[in-house]
């Protein structure tokens, strides 16, 4: 008998139809013998309305009282669950964040989990009952409710999984697991098998958005085998594990990122520091800088050009300008640019990735302004307009 | 500084809006030096939705999930207040039902309260701060959430305040109190200052829907002071406490209940244990009889009537049925009757007061078929379609 974690998206649980599906998944897994336990959000937009709600009321409300309103919305959503597995005739119990034993620290809205106390769950489970669990919730010590903040639910689910020694993880999602490219914008993608934690932490980071990057870390962290799957079309989908099977293949996939700005700084002095105090300063206030470039400016000065995320981009800009404009320091940022990078653990061991890259964007009539690599991706930075394009022609390079 | 406890129910807070009446009366309250507990419902029609949701996937749905789901209700409506207390710059801080220390018994639905262990609550208080529970919900031994059934908020606003050792306890609805009669109905009503317990009981019992009898019950075994008033309309209520101070006045109200029936049993076997037979199988099925006549039938048989109420009349005919048609007894059950009753325990040391009632009665031309009384009520079964007519008759006789 397996021990399985299956974890379901708001968009999942949206209405009763697909609570209806959803139950149907579980209790055909249950059905072959195994046992499960199930981590399911808050439906639909039920998060979003509950903010809207408190919004009319007090937009400054405290984090503290933003938990006890939000964690409602998987209460909402575990109950119903249990109610459809209860009409299919299966054993089931709901669990909230803090019956299923998650402890967190008091970081109301992020809050991390500290512990996950089984006793519980493994009670419960040692009925043969089905399990179902609010995500994205927790208890701190003072034993008021917290919430994990984004990608909360993937999170609640790996800890789960880690905390059981679960069999397997199954993140159910939209897509039928991970692609070598966005298959809606790149013909001829392939869906891979397996991919490596490394990898998957690529691809999130890289704004493949199919996993949260802090669930990615924890199954890496605890050795929890992920399998990213689709809960409306039953296939198998892409299993996410230490060391992936495919080794033949260079890379694993390409992806782009178009929510990113490039910050330059022009003509600042060239004296050892410069750019520890830029990026301590940036990095004090959250800032996470990417693909960075420095060359020499005119008349002994330096210049320095580095990536964030475009939400960050006026913030650093401010930063920057505060720092250099007493010296003459120029900060531009630009927000018409995009990142398309290759990743897989592959290229390592293989020459001649790069300009393999290199020679499909040359090809295709697209101008490289900044790369950026490390052991497992590549990554080049070009025009926003022309992503979409120069990801075909490197998928296509690399994939046929 | 006293400790006032202030309960809301659901229309109370049903928006915005209203969240933030409600926010200023507390504040109000708080700003005059006292420590506020607030007992809150959920907002509005977020019940009845909920359970609209519950029915959609599981008509049949376990009353465990029920009260997961149910309970989610408060928690979104403590928090909003608590956010609009926030808003308006006081300390506050909302708790569950659980984390307010409301232990019950395991019945989900129609839980009871065991005890409510005040430590959190207390600290909090220590703290100054406003303190929002949400009504209607507690923990089982098995660490599950239950929800009190039927006025169960009113329940739980009384809970605390005996174990606190309120100095009040202020039940806050859409009238401004308890009145003579039904103020939209009757002319030259007047407000009460203050009622007994028991008065309070009967009246609750009688169809005024002011108070729900079981906080009444709680309230009078706890000697908790209770204020029913307006949340709408700033002045006081009406006072229930053990003494009341009008001891002048012989009743305190008319009241009517339309929603009754009588069932009548005619022409079964005068042997002893017939009553106790029949009584005690509708006791059984949680059928609850009021004004019950025996009269001598034809040929050494008896007939029995009694009141129920109308929803419970079908079943109570089959149950009746059941134990009589073998021997010749015919059931027959009436909605089309209504009971009119006066309450006051004035009327103890005071005779008249029945042929007081009937004359007006008479006078109005209304005819009586079934009469009962108690210490503290004098109750007739009249034509349904008079009820109002009586009630003003009644009321006219004793309030001019």
């Amino acid at each position: 008998m397996a021990l399985i974690v299956q974890k379901f998206g708001g968009s999942s649980v949206a209405n009763a139809e697909r609570v209806m599906n959803v139950a149907r998944i579980i209790t055909d897994t249950y059905k072959e013998g195994n046992n499960v336990v199930v981590v399911v959000s808050a439906q639909g937009d039920t998060t979003d309305d509950l903010i809207e709600k408190a919004n009319e009321i007090n937009p400054k409300a405290s984090k503290r009282e933003m938990d006890m309103l939000l964690t409602a919305g998987e209460q909402i959503s575990i109950s119903l669950l249990a109610m459809a597995i209860e009409s299919l005739g299966y054993p089931v119990i709901s669990l909230l964040g803090w019956q299923a034993g998650f402890e967190t620290n008091s970081a109301y809205g992020s809050a991390r989990i500290s512990t996950v106390k089984t006793e519980r769950l493994q009670k419960e489970l040692d009925q043969r009952k089905i399990v179902i669990v609010a995500g994205f919730q927790g208890l701190n010590k003072y034993e008021d409710l917290t919430t994990l903040g984004r990608g909360g639910s993937d999170t609640s689910a790996v800890a789960i999984a880690a905390a059981l020694h679960a069999d397997r993880c199954q993140i159910f999602t939209d897509v039928t697991g991970v692609f070598t490219a966005d298959p809606r914008k790149v013909e001829n993608t392939q869906k891979l098998n397996d991919i490596t934690y490394d990898e998957m932490l690529e691809f999130a980071t890289l704004g493949a958005q199919v996993l949260n990057n802090r669930s990615v870390e924890m199954a890496k962290k605890y050795n929890v085998e992920l399998e990213v799957l689709s809960s409306m079309v039953r296939e198998p989908g892409t299993i996410v594990r230490e060391v992936a099977k495919m080794e033949k293949m260079l890379i694993r996939g390409v992806t782009k990122d178009t929510d990113i700005a490039r910050i330059s700084v022009v003509g600042i002095k060239d004296i050892p520091g410069n750019a520890f105090k830029m990026f301590s300063k940036l990095a004090a206030k959250g800032i996470n800088i990417d693909v960075i470039l420095q060359s020499v400016g005119r008349d002994g000065t330096k210049d320095i050009s580095f990536t964030c995320a475009s939400s960050h981009a006026d913030e650093a800009v401010e930063i920057l300008n505060d720092i250099y404009s007493m010296e003459g320091g120029v900060v531009t940022s630009d927000t018409t640019v995009a990142k398309v990078s290759i990743v897989g653990a592959g290229m390592q061991s293989h020459s001649g990735t790069a300009s393999k890259m290199f020679g499909a964007l040359y090809e295709a009539g697209i101008n490289i302004s900044m790369i950026s690599t490390s052991e497992i991706t590549i990554s080049v930075l070009i025009d926003k307009e022309l992503a979409d394009k120069a990801v075909s022609a490197v998928h296509k390079a690399f994939f046929g």
